[in-house]
């Protein structure tokens, strides 16, 4: 009956097929972008707590604050693809694959001993690829 | 071969598997609560875009203010619910349900009209109702 | 020469000056709640990460994550004062003030240790007031 | 007696002050640039809420989005810059100016009508030069 117990996907991807004037943007390369960035922003908000409770925390410090850089990065960039503003987002794409980039081999060093972190290295280098796949387009 | 295309799904039910110290919150609850936040407010920054988009947008400008508060709030209520912080998050989910439910009813209002108010109108309210969910767990 | 750095303050009291349609707020009240929440914000992301440095990070935990919280939650209210979106910003005041009180009493506690701690608990508590200001206001 | 009244300046300069661990960046330049970034995204926020109360606000929809998306990559700089992470921050401050220049260029061209844009053109600048005097450190 709970309606967002039962579809726990997200709506990018329809809300961006309604959206009225898109302005020549490849629509399902940007979709596809904005959700990896949100899922990326939403995993890495998880993961730097999880450091945080973890008993060997002064070791995961450089962790925790990749993680949190890449939580804001991927939330900035996921706002601005999902505007039809022109020219803003190419710049932050490359800072955005970059955040990832170094989020995700910061997560993968811990992978073996805490899955929050190997979960985390596969969202953020996820995330990378769609970011370089959005950036590749014409638009 | 494109992972970001292929799952498209959040991982915020399998992170919070792994975290090793939930502080006694019903963890699957919350799971979804968090998804559903994070949903809500990438849905809603779309509709405020597509709302700015329509020949019409002084007619919505209630709508794109809600919109962009829906947003806000669920998203800051998304992060707080990924931390184990105690205490601060019964009154922020107050606010998200507000919010949510305010936001709602306005796109509601477009809902013929607008696809994308429809659709956000209905994310919205799976949203509340998921925050309420949340809320009327034990812890 | 640098702008930037001879004119520290924020322009929001400027900025609220010359919107063409206030609703009847307050506006010298949101003005300076909303320049505490950024200001609020600002403080509470450096103290949180000034005290994932310290040597006893395994103590701070707790500050840590009230950090985070009251950054996000205090972000979130200056966003949502800055709009003009009617109804919305009661309940939002109401959790902003829960957030600092909240980390203002966790940095109390560390506040003869860490300078940080001191700055970050008047920080929170001079918001706090802030926005029980304004949400004493008539509208 | 209302604190938040008598002290509008933020306390982020002082609180870079009181970091135990600064890895090594100069702590002057950074902690303007992170002050003027919220500042710019306290403005942007404003601006973008002032231009949809204007009667011709189908005018001004390049003027909203690029509003919104300064102070969305204003406020991950800043929560960036505030951290002490090493090396995410040179293409993050590099999409900062892109979105202060583009943004401050599109309200200079309203600037002559709406003060709101006059303000906000200036703060958009004064950030960009910020930023560029922060990168141009030596780390």
């Amino acid at each position: 009956m709970d309606a967002d117990l039962e579809e726990p996907a997200m709506h990018v991807a329809a809300m961006m097929k309604t959206h009225p004037r898109p302005i020549g943007r490849p629509e399902d390369a940007f979709a596809g972008c904005i959700e990896a960035c949100h899922d990326c922003s939403a995993t890495c908000l998880i993961c730097a707590d999880a450091c945080l409770s973890e008993e060997m925390v002064e070791e995961l410090r450089a962790c925790i604050r990749l993680d949190l850089d890449c939580a804001d990065i991927c939330r900035a960039t996921a706002a601005v693809l999902s505007r039809q503003a022109q020219g803003t987002f190419r710049e932050l794409l490359a800072a955005c694959i970059a955040a990832c980039r170094r989020c995700g081999d910061e997560c993968a060093k811990h992978a073996s001993h805490h899955a929050h972190c190997r979960i985390c290295a596969e969202v953020c280098r996820a995330c990378a690829q769609s970011c370089e796949h959005a950036l590749g387009m014409p638009i």
